[in-house]
């Protein structure tokens, strides 16, 4: 019997999984939860919508390459893009700690600002609690999103069909190791930094280029692409190969990770997605997400198989295969 | 120049108001935004729409009455009943303490979940992050939620009409008071509670009634009363003119607020509405929300007049006319 709350639950991990399911998704019961996904595919009226809520506690606050206000905007369009969504509008609740700079503040807010300009959505409401010095630490930001999907399109993470092939919009792993070697005060020698960015204008593009040919899109971030795969293996009910060798990981990323001794598949990105594709569309989708902002370093790493569902195999670059599981043990607290 | 953020930022008074309109409004500058309702009202395709967010980080987290989770759920469909809208769905975040006992999060979500069924809304997405022991108090929710609104009601905080008769549903501060005196360890003598509640019932109740002759609905949650009037004078720039012998208080809240040295003006209700209405409409509208649940205690207290733009005045019980300002100076942490 579960008696307390761990930071593993928080983790994007196993016991994170166990939550949900246990407690959440049994005791709230809606169809939306149960599906699992980034974000819930909702009626509204006559049109159909996505609405996604995260909320950010990223330590430190403060990161090359982004702030928690960009990332709050970030990790919430994303949520929305991955079901196909037109992300519009964002709602913004702050939890600050009494005694907070008011110039970092600024700061954060023009980050906000900034990243939803980027994105092309509207921030269009909010809410600001106060608590106690040691009660919060500094900032808390929910980001929750709106977005509009097109009929006809199916994106989900039940739709993995054994054959699909396996994009991945960029190198593994940037966010989680930034986060990391900033909290353990390592100095970053190759300056890699968060990957933190907006994936709605990639994801309009691979739709305009052949919506109908993307069965799945997520973004990888809290548990990395490790946990993300085998989700969508549960999920779906398939198996999934990925190739040790296709794995786009930076050099200096890697270097951090065994440094740190972490694999960098279990690690957070907050700038790229995986896409399950049909073979037939895969080269032309790459090629297309290879000329977006963001995606120039788009490969396929690999692609759904019939064999052993609900599981994520890895060919390793010895010729091997091994088992990739969900994250469990060791916690990465407050990557995102 | 302002340095850093104090509790009297988050009380929704005077402080709260400054620093929305000087940071958010004024870096954000969204039309929604800068409306300055409970919820924002939207266009999602062919749908208008209301999108509202609130975070709780109330203390103590279970009280008279209610607990965080039933007052997340309250006090976001009640921002969207405020603009005539059907609450329809939520999405919950919730930011919770390494170490948090897993029964009072089982107590915590049965609440969620029992109150959103009262109040026929679904919780279809939701979010989960821990932090480390001291970096978060036990449990804060944000909940966010998305409501349809039907063409051709206008009800906003900009519309309060000279003339207009202002309904208060029931009595005031019960919420506010509860919560201090938890918080004071004082022995509530008449046993008041919380009357936090759902009152999207009640709004659907009158808006059957006479949706037309409604320019104005508000929960007057913090900052109670007395705040939420002076925002909406200052919004329509009208004057708004309440009795005092019609305040609806108990007298064990009374007792309280006189024990403790505050204003029920300015104490918080996590149930109540003031509706704004055509006066020849209001005893009509008066006795369809005494029918409802919650509202058997409503009454009227005043009206807008077209003196004094941006100012309410209250007249005494001894005849004699004084300003009510918005809540500023001591600030009130944590009510919501």
């Amino acid at each position: 019997m579960l008696e307390k709350i761990t930071l593993a639950h928080g983790s994007g991990g196993k016991a994170s999984h166990e939550l949900i399911e246990k407690l959440f998704v049994a005791s709230f019961g809606s169809k939306a939860l149960v599906a699992m996904e980034d974000s819930a595919v909702l009626q509204a009226g006559r049109e159909t919508i996505a609405f996604s809520t995260d909320s950010f506690v990223v330590d430190p606050i403060f990161f090359p390459g982004g702030d928690i206000g960009s990332l709050a905007v970030h990790g919430t369009v994303n949520d929305l893009a991955m079901r196909g969504a037109k992300p519009l509008y964002l709602a913004v609740g702050m939890i600050i700690e009494e005694g907070f700079s008011y110039a970092d503040l600024e700061t954060i807010v023009r980050s906000l600002k900034a990243g939803a300009d980027k994105a092309g959505v509207e921030i269009v409401t909010g809410d600001t609690k106060v608590v106690q010095v040691g009660k919060a630490d500094k900032i808390f930001i929910n980001t929750t999103g709106i977005g509009l999907l097109d009929e006809g399109l199916d994106i989900s993470a039940k739709n993995c069909r054994p054959g699909d092939k396996i994009i991945m919009s960029g190198t593994m792993a940037d966010h989680g190791a930034t986060i990391l070697c900033q909290r353990e005060g390592l100095q970053i020698q190759g300056g890699f930094t968060s990957d933190s960015a907006p994936l709605n204008h990639m994801v309009s593009a691979i739709i305009r280029e052949a919506g109908n040919s993307i069965h799945v899109l997520r973004d990888p971030t809290r548990g990395g692409v490790g946990t993300t795969l085998n989700e969508l293996a549960l999920t779906s009910e398939v198996g999934i190969r990925i190739r040790e060798k296709d794995l786009p990981v930076r050099g200096d990323v890697m270097g951090a990770c065994e440094l740190l001794g972490l694999d960098p598949l279990y690690l957070a990105n907050e700038g790229k997605l995986l896409a399950f594709v049909e073979p037939g569309a895969a080269e032309s989708l790459l090629a297309v997400i290879q000329k977006t902002e963001y995606g120039e370093n788009a490969c396929i790493i690999g692609e759904v198989i019939a064999d052993h569902p609900g599981q994520v195999v890895l060919e390793t670059i010895i010729g091997s295969a091994r088992t990739v599981d969900m994250l469990h043990g060791e916690p990465l607290p407050r990557i995102c």
